[in-house]
C-alpha cells in the first residue's frame, strides 16, 4: 500500500527521511492519534532497509513526542501529537456500515503478496502477466486514435462494446443476448454485488455451492442473506438438494458456477443440469450463473452454459474478461431480462456513475477479431501445461499427502490435505508466506475439510515445482 | 438504451425487422411475461420510423400470440408467450434491496436526453465534448506504449497516479496528501457511496447543504441516513445551524461543497469557514468536503479547500477529474486518514474489485504536465464566457421572471423562478423536453421554492440563447 520510498541519493540519512515522512503524515492528520505505525520488521522489509534504521527513525519520532512506543503494542501516534486540535475520533466510524471487512486470511494473503518478493503465488486467482494479451492491447492503443466518448455514457455500458459482446457470446458459447439485455460491469464482482444488493432483501434465503468462491468475500454476509450450502461432488451439486432446501426455506435465488467451478474445478453433469433447470422452473427460482472459465476449457469444448438455453429468462448470466484476457481491465458483464438489467444499471449509477468508457472501447476492439480467438487458443494450451506441471509436482513430492481431481479447465486446483499439518490455520498460512509460497486455505471458500486452493495460472512457468517444495516444507514440518 | 436499429439496406420490410427483433428478445427471455414494450410513439422516435410502422410490427407480434395490446396500458408480453416454460417472476425482485431507484424526474431527464436529438442540454452537469482535452488524451495513447499493469492492482489505486495526484493537489490547492492516504475511486460518486455505506449506520444523523447535489441521487436515502438540512445562503451555510443541529441530534457527519456549491454556485465565506471548523472540532464531527469545482474558478484563484488546513484529520476530501477534464474517464479520489482510506479500499474490493488501471495510467500522464495546467486555464475562460452568455440571455429574455446570483466558478447557474409556471412540475419538465430543452427542477436538489439548475458547460456554445428561448416558451405558456 505504501508507495513512498527513501531516496538514497539525498544527503539526508535514510532514518531521518523515514522519520520526516511519518512526521509529515502525522501533522497532516493522515495518521491520527492512536493509529499504529507499521511494525519495525515489516517496515524494514517494505523499504528494503535494516531494522535498526527503522528503530532509529521511530525513536526520533518518540523523542519529538509524536509517537508512543510500548513493547507488545508497537508504535502508535500520540494523543494530541498532531496539533493542538483534537483529532476526529475515527475509530467509532470503523466498525459500522453495511459492508463487512474482508476476512483475516484474505487480508493477510494480500499483505503478504504486496510485501514478499520472490514469493510463488498460488493464491491470486488470476493469469500471470505473461498470459495477458499485452502486445495486442498495446497495439490497439497505438494503432488507432481513441474515438470513444469522453462524457458520461449509457448506464448499461458502451454501446459498441455491448454489440461486440453479444456477437462474441453467441459465437463462442451459443448465448443469444441482445446488446440491450447486457449490462457491462467492473468485472463479475460488480454484477454479483448489484444482484445481492438490489434484487434481494436482508434475511432472504439463497443457496450457494459449497465450497464456493462466493464465500471468499464477505459479500453474502454484507447483504444479510441466509445462505444454504449445496455440497459440490465430483459431478457438481445435487439438484435434489435444491428441491429439498426450497421446500423448507423458499429459496429466493441460486448462485452457481457450473463450468470448472471455483474452487473445485468440477463441471455440473449433463443430467444434473436438466434436472436442476426443471426444479428451478417448477419452483420459480432464478439462477445466477457465474461463468468466468468456460473459454479456458483445455480441449476448447466447454459444456454450454445454462444460459445457452433459457427461454424463460430465469438465468442472470455473469461473465468477464478477467480470466481470459486481463483482470486489470475490470471488464465484466451480466445478461438477463431487460427489466432486471435496467434496474441494476440504475442502481449502479448511485454507486459509481458507470464505468470508464476507455477499457470498454479497448475491449470492443479486442474481442472483435480472430486475433483474440487465437490468443484464447494459446491460453488454453498454456493453462493445460501449467496444470500438468502442478499435477506432476504434487504427485512426485506430496503423493500420499494430497488428493485432488484434475480439472478440464479453469485456473485452480482444489487439493484435499491428508497429512498431519493443517493448511487452514492462520499460523500455517503465515509460515507459508514467510517460506515464500502463497495459497488460499479451504475455509475461505466455506470448505469444512482440510483443503487448499492452488491457482496454477499466476506463478511464473517453471516456478510451480519450487512452490510445491515450499508447501511441502511448511505443511509437513512439526512446528 | 436501445442500440438496435433496423437495417434499411435489407429486403425485409422495416416493420418485419422490428417484429423479429422483439420476437427474438421474447423467445430468449430478455422480455419476460408482463413486461412492457416501448410506447409506439417513443419507439418510432427512437428508431426514426413512422408510428404506423411500429403499430404494424406490434400487430404482427399480437397476431403471433406473443404480446397483448390494450388501450391505455400499451403492449405487454403475453403470459406463456415465450415458451412452454414458466417465466421467472422477476417482478417481485424489482422493488427490494437496499438501493433505491433514481427519482422519476432524473430518469425522465435521462430518457429524454437519450432520445431527443437537437435538445439544448442544461441538465447534464458535465462539460461538453468540445471542452474535454480530447487531443491530449489521444496524444497520450498514441505517443507512448501502455506500460501499466494488466492484473489486479493495489486496492487504493494505481501507485504512479496517486504519486502524481499528491503533487497535483499540493501544487494547485495546497493540499498536502501522501500517495498512501489517497484512494482512487470511480468519480466522486464512488467516494460518497463508500463513505455512506461503510462509515455510517442506518439511522445515523447527518447534515447536508440544502439545496445540494447530494439529494439528486437516492444515495442518502438508500443508506438510511437521517438527513438534516443546512440552508445555503449567499455566503454558504450558517455554522450556527451546525451547532444547533448537533446539540439536538448528535450529528455523525457533515456533507459540504464549500467552493462553488452544486447547485447554488455559492462560496462559503472565510469567516464562516473558520467558525465551522471550530464547531466541528469542538463537537468532534467529521466533514466530507466535496470539491469538484475549485479548479474551475473563473479568475484562477479559488478559496483554498477546507482540507488545505486539516491537521486533525477531520476532513474526508473528495475530488475528481470529471469537471476539469472528462467525466467519462471516471477518475475521482478521496484523501483522508490512513485507517479510513484502508477501510474504504477494502470495502471497495467487495463492490467491484477495484478500478481499471488504464484510465488511471492515462490520468497520471495527463495531470503531470504543464499542458494540462494550460488546458485548465483555457477551460476557465470558456466556462466564464458561457456563464456570461447564459446571464445575458436570461436578462434579455426573462428579466423579471428569474432571480439568480452569478457564480465565480463551477458549471451551474441556480435560478429562482418568479413567474406563474412552475419548473418543478413533472408535466412542465416533459413539455420542456418535448420543446427541445432540458433542465433539472429544483426539488431534485431538495429545494422548496420554484427553482431550476441550468448547467452552462454542456450545451454547444451559441446554443445557449436558443435554450433560454425554449425555456421561456414552456415556462410562460398557460397550458
Amino acid at each position: 500500500m505504501n508507495v513512498w520510498q527513501p531516496d538514497r541519493g539525498l544527503d539526508k540519512p535514510v532514518y531521518r527521511q523515514i522519520a520526516d515522512y511519518f512526521e509529515q503524515r502525522i501533522m497532516r492528520g493522515e495518521l491520527t492519534a492512536g493509529s499504529t505505525l507499521p511494525a519495525e520488521r515489516k517496515m524494514a522489509a517494505e523499504l528494503g532497509v535494516n531494522r535498526t534504521t527503522v528503530i532509529q527513525a521511530y525513536e526520533e519520532l518518540r523523542a519529538a513526542g509524536l509517537v508512543v512506543r510500548k513493547a507488545g503494542s508497537g508504535t502508535t501516534v500520540a494523543g494530541g501529537a498532531a496539533s493542538p486540535l483534537r483529532s476526529a475520533d475515527w475509530r467509532r466510524y470503523l466498525d459500522v456500515g453495511t459492508m463487512l471487512p474482508n476476512s483475516d486470511a484474505m487480508r493477510r494473503i494480500r499483505a503478504g503478496l504486496r510485501k514478499e518478493a520472490g514469493l510463488v503465488d498460488f493464491a491470486s486467482g488470476e493469469l500471470s502477466e505473461t498470459l495477458f494479451p499485452g502486445e495486442t492491447i498495446r497495439g490497439i492503443f497505438a494503432g488507432q486514435p481513441y474515438d470513444g466518448p469522453l462524457g458520461y455514457d449509457d448506464p448499461q455500458g458502451y454501446g459498441p462494446f455491448r454489440e461486440a459482446l453479444a456477437s462474441f457470446l453467441s459465437r463462442h458459447l451459443r448465448i443469444g443476448a441482445s446488446a440491450s439485455s447486457l449490462l457491462i460491469t467492473s468485472g463479475s464482482q460488480q454484477s454479483l454485488f448489484l444482484i445481492m444488493q438490489c434484487l434481494l432483501n436482508h434475511g432472504d434465503d439463497v443457496a450457494v455451492e459449497t465450497p464456493s468462491y462466493c464465500f471468499s468475500l464477505p459479500l453474502l454476509q454484507s447483504a444479510g442473506l441466509r445462505v444454504h450450502p449445496l455440497p459440490v461432488g465430483a459431478e457438481g451439486i445435487d439438484p435434489d438438494d435444491v428441491a429439498r432446501l426450497h421446500r423448507r426455506h423458499r429459496l429466493k435465488m441460486l448462485f452457481l458456477n457450473p463450468n470448472y467451478q471455483n474452487p473445485t474445478g468440477t463441471v455440473l453433469a449433463a443430467d444434473r443440469r436438466r434436472r436442476l433447470l426443471q426444479i428451478a422452473e417448477d419452483a420459480g427460482i432464478p439462477i445466477v450463473e457465474d461463468d468466468p472459465f468456460s473459454l479456458t476449457a483445455f480441449d476448447g469444448k466447454p459444456p454450454l452454459p445454462l444460459k445457452a438455453e433459457d427461454p424463460g429468462g430465469r438465468i442472470l448470466y455473469v461473465g468477464s474478461l478477467s480470466k481470459i484476457a486481463a483482470s486489470g481491465l475490470r471488464v465484466g458483464w451480466l445478461a438477463g431480462p431487460q427489466e432486471i438489467v435496467s434496474r441494476l444499471a440504475d442502481a449502479r449509477q448511485q454507486m459509481d456513475f458507470g464505468m470508464s468508457v476507455i477499457p470498454q472501447w479497448l475491449a470492443a476492439k479486442l474481442i472483435r477479431g480472430d486475433v483474440f480467438d487465437r490468443q484464447i487458443g494459446r491460453l488454453r494450451a498454456q493453462l493445460a501445461a501449467r496444470m500438468d506441471e502442478l499435477r506432476v509436482s504434487l504427485d512426485y513430492h506430496l503423493a500420499d499427502l494430497v488428493s485432488y481431481a484434475p480439472p478440464g479447465g479453469g485456473l485452480n486446483l482444489w487439493v484435499k490435505w491428508l497429512g498431519e499439518g493443517d493448511p487452514r490455520q492462520l499460523r500455517t498460512l503465515e509460515r507459508a508466506l514467510a517460506a515464500g509460497v502463497a495459497y488460499v486455505p479451504g475455509q475461505v471458500f466455506g470448505a469444512e475439510e482440510a483443503s487448499l486452493r492452488l491457482c496454477y495460472a499466476k506463478p511464473a512457468a517453471g516456478e510451480i515445482e519450487q512452490g510445491v517444495l515450499r508447501l511441502k516444507k511448511v505443511l509437513t514440518s512439526r512446528r
